[in-house]
């Protein structure tokens, strides 16, 4: 099945622990592209400048990421510029040029309408409205917002988040969102909002799911949550892009499966994780351009092995 | 089996989001101690002063637990007074009054001596030393510290936990005891340190386990971590004593195995999880007092089914 993204393809310049890059290849739909691509057909939608060249677009085809809904506008692409330290669970944004991204207006070419899965990734919820509308007989909506929505634009937003079907967000954006502290309540007022469920992301602690709908009920029929870990790093490289993997690898996994049930659900997370856990392990989309399925099995074992009880020895 | 705790019995004031409590019975002893009668017998080392009654100690001798080792001296017990806001994870301490406890010494009575786990709870290295040195026999010995003596008790404290089997902190006390900010190389320095494992506690996002001995390894031999999930609540009505009651349950149940094996550490990560859930739902340990192993039986169930694939349908 085909996943129909719209967000940013970027250029990101970046400084972590582990060393600098300077304008590299990124963005929210780039990563989110890649980490789906290992599941399912991926199509495109966003706005690039002069500086995105062939070689550019190549990371994205080579990986059957059909790219025909990338505009090519006059002017450079979207520019962020960040660093981050300690912890690594926070970048300090030091530049947002948004370029050719500020006038950006979505346009979805013929070959992409029979899309059965939409996502709206982290840009101005106007766009994500817009695409929304132009997409009226898709399977299952999922999206992803940031702080600078919740606070600024929280109007528009609440008109997409009635849309969707899943939204992925982290601690601090569900709080916001929610103005509440406890994740629990936080959920519970967001999904009031519309999504039938949430994905809360912890960072390195991993992600949580809360269920309205009683059709992602477990085993007893009761909606209750599930936590997803995350792996234990030893170096993580550049965190850059992890949260947009894990919305790939959670998205393409459920558009890669029949039918869409509490298990597949649930291993969609771990999915998540495992692609999040690849995309820090190098600079930029690195990694995510030359995994093979087989490590993603190997890695998904590896996530089996650290929360499952049943792999351990007796 | 029985385990040997040595740690405060202690009054607690406090106040949080839901509510005051006045000098209520606490201590870090007095909640591992009901968390790990529901598994094995307990037997506690502690000092008391007048204000502690017949009544307070029938909270622990009804669970079970032995109080032959608390010795009662002339004065006040000590006395914690704390409050928390915002996300509950962390307390604000507004008053530390050791009293009977600043002049204590640990002595072990002959009834203890045959005890084949050991528990140094949070207390000053010196007198953590002290046991250990009078149980030279014990099977295991397992502990935990606090930011205080990390910082100004460090060469004592490093002592010992050269005699450790598992160490037990918190995230923030793991990075402040290694001085380094990434998990996994901070749960490493620690082990270098002594303990053949470690458990960090992440409060609301549960707790992760490393190993360094390979008798702990997964089924492929190699010592890799382990996560267990918190249960998300949606109440928190007070959190003190949440880390004491999970070491309480995670160690009691240890005990309560034939032999420490990789399944029976898991297993117990879960049930310190689940004893962790239980605590906080009440004012002080009201809700320790009153469980049933039935009642932990179905929150351990709960817990496999918010972190096992397997319990999603299909």
């Amino acid at each position: 099945m085909s996943i129909l993204v719209v967000g940013s393809v970027a250029f990101d310049t970046l400084e972590t622990p582990s060393g600098k890059a300077n304008k590299i290849l990124g963005g929210a739909a780039t990563y989110f592209s890649l980490a789906a691509s290992y599941f399912t057909d991926v199509r495109v939608i966003g706005v690039v400048g002069e500086d995105f060249t062939a070689e550019h677009e190549a990371v994205l085809t080579k990986r059957g990421i059909d790219t025909r809904g990338i505009e090519h506008a006059d002017g450079l692409s979207f520019h962020w510029t960040g660093s981050y330290s300690g912890s690594l669970n926070e970048a300090k944004t030091l530049g947002t040029d948004l370029n050719v991204f500020a006038t950006f207006s979505p346009k979805i070419p013929d070959a992409y309408k029979d899309s059965e899965y939409l996502f709206l990734a982290n840009i101005d919820p106007v766009l994500q409205a817009e695409v929304r509308k132009q997409m009226p007989e898709v399977k299952m909506v999922c999206g992803d917002t940031m702080n600078y929505w919740i606070a600024d634009h929280n109007e528009n937003l609440k008109k997409v988040l009635k849309e969707l079907d899943v939204l992925l967000i982290n601690d601090g954006e569900a709080r916001m969102l929610a103005g509440e502290q406890n994740m629990v309540k936080a959920a519970e007022a967001v999904m009031a909002m519309g999504p039938k469920a949430l994905v809360i992301k912890h960072g390195e602690y991993g992600a949580s799911a809360f269920f309205c709908d009683r059709s992602f009920a477990g085993t007893d029929g009761i909606a209750k949550p599930f936590r997803a870990p995350a792996l234990p790093l030893s170096e993580v490289v550049d965190p850059t892009g992890a949260g947009d993997s894990f919305a790939g690898g959670f998205y393409g996994y459920i558009a890669s499966q029949p039918k869409l049930t509490p298990g597949v659900f649930r291993r969609a997370l771990f999915y998540g994780s495992v692609m999040g856990s690849f995309a820090v392990e190098k600079f930029g989309t690195e990694r995510m351009q030359e995994l093979s399925r087989e490590e993603i099995e190997k890695r998904f074992g590896l996530f089996m092995e650290i929360s499952h009880l049943e792999h351990a020895r007796a």
